[in-house]
């Protein structure tokens, strides 16, 4: 059964016909399909366009195809309906009759595909904050199991300043906490009801949208109707989001493979997350971190595709819609499966202390800190920048670390130099130094431990499943 | 002056000299730049680290220099300084002396292109917000001029049903309306200062960065430092709302460059939005629809380049980021100019009202108000679809409109038919039929048009400059 | 059975084991795997590192998993393996034992990865020439057909110029003929035999790749073996050129879209491609079409995905490179059924040459000519082209054509006029001047047909699976 | 002066005209705007048109024109013309009058500008490929240098096996003469001259088309003028090319930034192309592999750009296509100074040769060849990798390298090990063993070397500047 054909004289070619089907795709909105249409046959009702008898029959119609769905994989499967709506409609009317046909009065695939996505998209949303949620705390535990292990900072890949770990784990924990609040963003957008915008121009049965809004559970109605069945931005703010996601997966990778090195060393991943190579016995590789690095590209190909997609496009329901879909699906199970294999990734991290100290010896990594003792000493710090890279290039031709300089030697490069300098050359003293808020102070870090933790503790709106 | 260079042996490479250079991209940002550095002197002389005279001199400096910024253009042109921080502590040290190798004690490059970044975007984000709510003006004063003109309502590109021209520009301003609480997000995000990271690790002198907060009006303090120097979600933020916007306008220009057709003809573009041809003289283009529509790509191919861009950034500061302020400036510039000229082409639109009459009149517009009519004389509605599908085929065979068909030839489709039909094929009935909250309905429109009509006297948060 | 594992002492995470998996998208290669292991076993053989006994016992193997891959759809559904290389090779150790394990001998999945890709990929593109060549061959059929019918040619969307349909038509044939010429290029770059090439520094036991080259029917063997392994560069042409394609085809579908319009009206598409509303009776839409437009996105976003995922990759192989299969399979299905759909549309598309006479009529469609009627007698062509702006104003006031303006109106204009104006304004005259080669007349295009219909009948290298 | 406006009776809105006008970037085509005029005055001249003395002055005005704008940055600077042919055309009239109202005779804006940027293109692609060129001789040279040097290479950012250098560094080689090749490509399909397509239609003056291909060096004439004028694939084809070429650069970025990082050592990048911080005085930074990394998304960004402008766009010309220019231009600059550099980096390159013999050392390199040595012994490749994965995992167990593993122990995992395995664990050795063809073996290396020397010598047809 077709949902049109009246006006027709020809059937679709057969090319066509497969190009045009959605089904393949859209079954997945199916709960959501039913449940859209379980509340506009009671607002039928209400308008007086449906029985209560003929209700009755149609939500337990739809039931039983909702039941079916949850427990037959086949049912779908097989089907070759144009897409889950007529799928739906067509079942029902096998199973109830002639009621069945009047459940899409008034209604259009327009309105009701905009209503099952906004209401997927909503679950999917509550979902995607579970997983970044999860991820949160094991950074946070990490954190919190190494509270005073201080390791290289980079700036541009190359040794800059000492940094607590759990600095470093937190900085991960304030861009995923971006990210739950941009995913809360999105939802407040979608979580508008679109039912009853019709075709385009609005019900002409005076379906009661007040009543669907909350049956529905959104908080507001969509306030015009060519824009609620034209409206795709919801998607686009999603796959958007998850693109920024996805791109601090892919830093996040950048940075475990890197450390992770033998190279550098002080991070040991997991045989849990790494793979051996078909070729090479010796190899463990870093397969989880590349692949979370090489979905990046998967997710901002999505929102290309949506925005290629939604550019010129005329008011208001157009066909190519229907392409969207697909972009939602994929970054959302991109979204779900990177954020758990980070998640593991993340888990079962070893970090190699010993290994961190010594990476912390070379390299000079305190020579802004002897910049600053001059400048305590009252040098201007233009001045003493220059002369500490002097200093540096010296201890560099001699292969020597700046705390084997001999003081003599400094003194040449200043008389403002004394003994004391090399206490201001060590590790803790560099930490300890950067004591602003936010800096990696131990008592700035635990600070930010706490707060952290507590973030965690909350509920978004979005995992609430309402933005109100 | 170079900021650096005490621990190098050989200067640069010219190619690469030129390459490195960003001044000529972000002296655009000097005002901020700035305003930044007055903030950031009055923090060091808090913190001991100037004096109060050598603060007075700092301040006297940087403003001399902001003057001859803004009187000056030659001043910036000739430059050939590194970036705009090396340009003004250059300047700042001519002026001044030694007091001004003193100002970037603690400070960074990278917490302080963070900061001017987010000053200059703050102000950027109100500007847009002025532009969106000039265009909404307009769409506004077009809708409410013309409260009862019908027009005809579009799916497909093909003629779908009536509804009222004002619920179709408000249809535009709803779109509009989500774009600006899509900046505002934006703006929230943005507005948080991160001066005080230092490099990535804090600064180590102290510096109270709630006063810079407060002076520089922020809303809060960036939380971590290693995030504050390495993050530029704000930045994609900006451009993707900057990209739905666009594409929000090659969907107008889209539209408008249809119903402008001859073949359409009832807008009409104004002279002054269209050009000629160079060599057909009867030409008059929509041009400025079609660099909306042109525009489009050039802020998706901005969203292209951060996103890229970012893909697999190691922690924390990397040089890559330098390329992110073009598409910060590119995208602003383009924001700016295509709502001035979407808020011209609406303004100097000229509707056609006897065409739009004209237009309604064929091609069976109100066909499912006749399917609407059995529905209410009890037949099923999938029913009735099908039944005037089939008359819809009689009458094109006929090449008549619904209203020609005689009331006897209905009720051989359908004994259901009695004189009312004619009523209900009206375009006036099918308007009201529509009554629907969000529906095309004259007494829904009007309800419509008073709620954006007040929404626009709102100030958003991001237009006020602040987001609390 | 894994191809790895013995340096392991832990198991895959289960998560991170279902993320690395590609087997449920890489199955698709499993006859050129085969393929390429048939060949590879001989090379072994010639190596003696099989003996003939093991060799016949591979190839049989091979065979027998061949043959059930082709007959058997449950046989690769139900698999767990890791990829396509460990199904194929777990299956024949189960099927032939010992000398199973012998046949990853000196191979690497990374070298086998790519000679099964670029096998596929030269077969793939044969079948895109195939698609194009069969939608050229419908816009030849429908030109042949109608080789006189004047139709009007559009700058802006707003008529222009008369122009021969067939003119029109064999425009879109250049662009396909410039995509057959881009698909071509790319399979030049693919036809180069990796395999040899080993995980990345090149085979140990002198396999001969001469041999193999020959045998897999590649043109020639890569140069370098870590280039060999990391290169991804066919699979960017490939999707690039088909991002072209699609965006031709988009441009045709907005095209077609708008010219069936009952506005324009000269074009009609049959009810095969179209389909219709579940709500508006009289719909008849034009989906066909705007999914060709909408496919666009998706073949644009896989090259934004491909692009992003290589971006920055360190050489040589990296398992994001796994995420590069999607790209390929769906931009081939995409180009496939795009191509398939086009030509069905193409075919069936019926032109209404009374439609297309009307619409020539208005809208100063000859303006130029008057134009170029002046420069004959004499007027600078500037000066003409201004001289018929203002007539055509004139006439657009008066609401007539330029053929309705009286002599002596013209002559007030410029006293150049004289009686044969009127001739000049004639549709057929302005086809008939522009004789130039590439222009409109019926000559011009009457060669262009024969010039056309001959390029059809010819063979790329790419469809004759060999670039030499 | 305008070139149209004779139809119009009112001005261009303020805003709308800067909007329109473009001369502030296509002002950079005006060598091959007055190059294409001087041909079609000519063919005016010898198509009756022009007269012999009108031919000469205009002529000459376009060469006073010519030489002004090649002497004089003011010139172009303070215009305000449309474009950079309204300009042309205005500056040709003041210099030379009436006749210069005659030049745009039959020729329109559309086919103009397709001229001209082909014309620029042909040259730009010139440009490019001597900047590949520069960068793969460098690569050679630094190949040559050091033959024998052997350095690890990897997989998944891990070691693998062994190296020669040069075999590395042919590696880029390979990929850039790929670029090479499809730059060719590219040229080939700009190297087809449009001018004489008109408007769209073809020109009406019976211009001799053969003629102005071989004054302007194309290869071929466009075969129709509806394609001609909207046909942008040339471009697209161009910033793909370079899209791949700057994937490329960033590959090579990432991979040099790691092996120049303290922790692997073996390269050092020269002062020449490093920059310090301005805070840490210790820092020298890869910047100049940062940006070649950065500018990739700038280039993929252009791709987005102009694949979105074009999407959807109907025939013929559209102004969209304005929006055609920055993204040319903006990929030629960055190509250019990108492959500069790149070429100074390679150029600068230290080796430290002991740093990457040291490397060689640890890590379990030649794991691989234990295999294949008991795979030369009889044992099946499989079992031999699992075994010697389990010997890794002792020796790692143990924190001692494969040879300092007794051969008393080896035996214990198999009798087939007798003394010479540790001739197999030689660095050399693998290296040896590598000896297929673009395998890593001295000979091999030797072999690759001799031919990419003798392939840099040839010249291709785009720097020919023809591609006949």
């Amino acid at each position: 059964m077709s949902t049109w054909g009246g006006r027709f004289t020809q059937g679709m070619d057969e090319a066509f016909e497969r190009f045009n089907a959605s089904f393949g795709l859209d079954r997945r909105l199916i709960l959501e399909d039913i449940e859209g249409s379980m509340a506009y046959a009671e607002a039928l009702e209400q308008a007086g366009i449906l029985s209560p008898r003929e209700l009755r029959r149609i939500l337990e119609g739809l039931g039983e195809i909702r039941d079916r769905a949850r427990q037959d994989p086949g049912f779908l499967a097989d089907a070759e309906d144009e897409d889950v709506h007529s799928f739906v409609e067509a079942r029902l009317v096998e199973i109830i009759g002639e009621p069945g046909l009047k459940l899409h009065t008034g209604r259009s695939r327009n309105d009701q595909v905009a209503v099952d996505t906004r209401l997927f998209l909503k679950k999917a949303i509550g979902k995607v904050q579970q997983g970044l949620k999860g991820l949160m705390g094991e950074l946070l535990s990490q954190a919190k199991g190494r509270p005073d292990l201080v390791v290289p900072g980079y700036t541009h890949l190359r040794k800059a300043q000492p940094i607590l770990l759990a600095h470093y784990l937190l900085a991960w924990f304030e861009m995923f906490s971006r990210d739950r609040d941009r995913f809360d963003d999105c939802f407040r957008r979608t979580d508008c009801m679109p039912l009853g915008a019709g075709a385009l121009a609005g019900n002409a049965f005076a379906v009661d949208r007040e009543f669907l809004r909350k049956k529905l559970k959104f908080s507001r109605i969509s306030a015009n109707s060519l824009d609620a069945v034209s409206d795709r931005d919801y998607l686009v703010d999603f796959v958007s989001a998850g693109s920024v996601t996805l791109v601090h997966l892919s830093r996040l990778a950048e940075d475990l493979i890197f450390f992770s090195t033998p190279e550098c060393g002080w991070i040991e991943l997991s045989d849990e997350v790494t793979t051996g190579s078909s070729l090479m016995p010796q190899k463990k590789n870093p397969d989880s971190l590349e692949l979370l690095r090489g979905k990046t590209g998967r997710v901002i190909g999505n929102l290309t595709r949506l925005l290629v997609l939604l550019k010129g496009l005329p008011l208001t329901y157009n066909k190519d819609l229907q392409e969207d879909k697909e972009a939602l699906f994929d970054t959302l199970d991109t979204l779900l499966e990177s954020l758990q294999v980070a998640q593991v990734v993340v888990r079962t991290l070893k970090i190699d202390a010993e290994a961190a100290r010594r990476a912390l010896e070379g390299d000079f990594m305190t020579a802004t800190d002897l910049a600053d003792y001059l400048v305590r000493k009252g040098m201007a710090f233009r001045e003493a920048h220059g002369l500490v890279g002097r200093i540096v290039l010296e201890c560099e031709r001699q292969r020597i670390h700046l705390s084997e300089l001999p003081l003599s030697r400094y003194r040449q490069f200043s008389s403002l130099f004394t003994e004391d300098l090399f206490q201001a050359l060590s590790v803790q003293h560099s930490i300890e130094a950067r004591s602003v808020a936010g800096g990696t102070s131990p008592a700035r870090v635990a600070e930010a431990l706490s707060r952290a933790e507590e973030s965690l503790t909350l509920r978004n709106p979005s995992e609430r499943g309402t933005s109100v």
